[in-house]
């Protein structure tokens, strides 16, 4: 039986609390004229967030029994990348928002300068983080998250995706293009997660495609969740601003193939996600339950 | 005998077109709309700049004869880096520059949000690098070239010290204080140069201390060279703004100092620089007449 996404609760705040004592304990604000930057990195950082990202690094690693501590650490470095791409995102030259998490923006609550060294000072923090011994005793493994996140993050991942968004003002995508544009946008960061885990436990490779698959599934069904939540929630609830995409004009799953057939996509794609793990028992549960989730959320 | 600094004409004209070839089979321009990116990206880091770091980076290399393609993917990672820091400064909220190496600077040519994005995703790019098995077969060497390049980068280095700059408003730097800055926003770089030559050669820990005394005063003397340049050169020779810093109110060496003495002290340093290399023989020129010309250049 699939376990309910109601059993996530607990397991989402524990991983909340652990990565804000971790970032806590790794920026320090010093006592010079870089306090600024460690101030504007722990604010965007700490205390907020679904942590979905983190939660998904655990949950892969719990398949391969990887130590919980060494697991938090890789959960950190993609939490970090995840959190310079919210800062650098949400500048005035890009998104231009105010809102995030429930709080000031970066560049609101400092200045544009300042988001955009503590963005980039964070992208350094995550790879500095994944090739210390601490988190994995085999260079090999250390070497092959290095390589990963930054093919994930970089132009044929995240980076590129944010291009292809920012160009959506000038171009019409069609269901294949939004699917492409979200698989680079967030998608690659998700599948990073899955990944590390099957690096942390030195899986070969060979094994990898059910969680690839998983991973890709859950990506797609957690964006169209994202554009459902940017049509139907509230800023309250989702602790940012919503319904900016129909402003810009810009094309979504949902505007593409309306609300209830998204809906219904989103439903499908968490039932393969859910089969890809078909081989793995209870301790895939946790995944299962992200799954369940991952459309369930409010926010 | 000191070899001459003119002798490295050869030099840098060969690096320079060598990284500029491998930028270009790196980043070839897709067929979708992540086009501008890769221009973007194309446009900041092919054909032009002094190629300092990646010099730096060959040379220390030679020390131990490491293969030269394996040399220039670390000076690549290493050039990739300092675009992705020269796209950031020159941001509107940053430095405000409009020339960079002789041309528009990227957010000039572009826009400012696809200026962040080929910023970032250089950043990933230089880690993508280091951590590919074609850069060394040894993945602690790897691993070690993440770690020092994410440390050098991050905020106890580059970024730090650009925060330590952007804070020059509202701090009135000393001479201790400025050293500080510089050795953390253009120093920390330069030590990863040399660093990463040893890295390479696999040189234990217990015999780097020449290398990073050299670095060290080098990373200085190229600083106060540039101050002098900021006060004394041309724009059409810098190929970007001068006398920026008086305008802007900066502390600098030669405000500090005066012009006569910053330039004696460069003397001294570089002076020092070279007296750290004398365990080494000819196989140690290349790294002797780089530091010549870091005081004597004219851009």
């Amino acid at each position: 039986m699939v376990p309910s996404s109601l059993s996530l609760k607990p397991a989402i705040e524990a991983i909340g609390k652990a990565i804000d004592q971790r970032f806590d304990r790794l920026l320090p604000v010093p006592d010079d004229s870089r306090a600024r930057l460690y101030e504007a990195m722990r604010h965007s950082v700490i205390g907020g967030g679904k942590r979905m990202r983190p939660l998904l690094v655990v949950a892969s690693c719990d398949l391969f029994h990887v130590d919980r501590e060494r697991a938090l650490r890789v959960a950190l470095a993609i939490e970090a990348i995840h959190c310079y791409s919210l800062i650098h995102d949400d500048l005035p030259c890009m998104d231009d928002d105010d809102l995030r998490r429930g709080k000031p923006t970066v560049h609101k609550a400092f200045d544009e300068a300042t988001a955009i060294l503590a963005g980039d000072c964070l992208h350094a923090i995550a790879f500095e983080i994944l090739a210390d011994p601490a988190t994995h005793e085999d260079p090999f493994a250390r070497a092959e998250l290095v390589t990963e996140l930054a093919v994930a993050s970089g132009p044929a991942g995240m980076g590129g995706g944010q291009m292809m968004d920012l160009a959506a003002g000038d171009t019409s995508y069609d269901l294949a293009g939004i699917t492409r544009l979200q698989q680079l946008k967030t998608g690659a960061l998700i599948q990073f997660c899955l990944e590390a885990g099957a690096i942390m436990g030195r899986l070969p490779e060979s094994q990898r495609t059910p969680l690839r698959g998983y991973a890709r599934d859950l990506g797609l069904a957690f964006q169209i969740a994202d554009d459902l939540l940017d049509v139907e929630g509230s800023s309250a609830k989702t602790g940012k601003a919503v319904q900016k995409d129909a402003a810009a004009g810009k094309a979504t799953f949902v505007s593409l193939m309306g609300v209830e057939r998204a809906r219904a996509q989103a439903g499908i794609l968490i039932d393969q996600a859910i089969a890809h793990l078909s081989s793995y028992g209870q301790e895939a549960d946790l995944l299962r339950a992200i799954a369940r989730f991952a459309i369930e959320r409010d926010s």
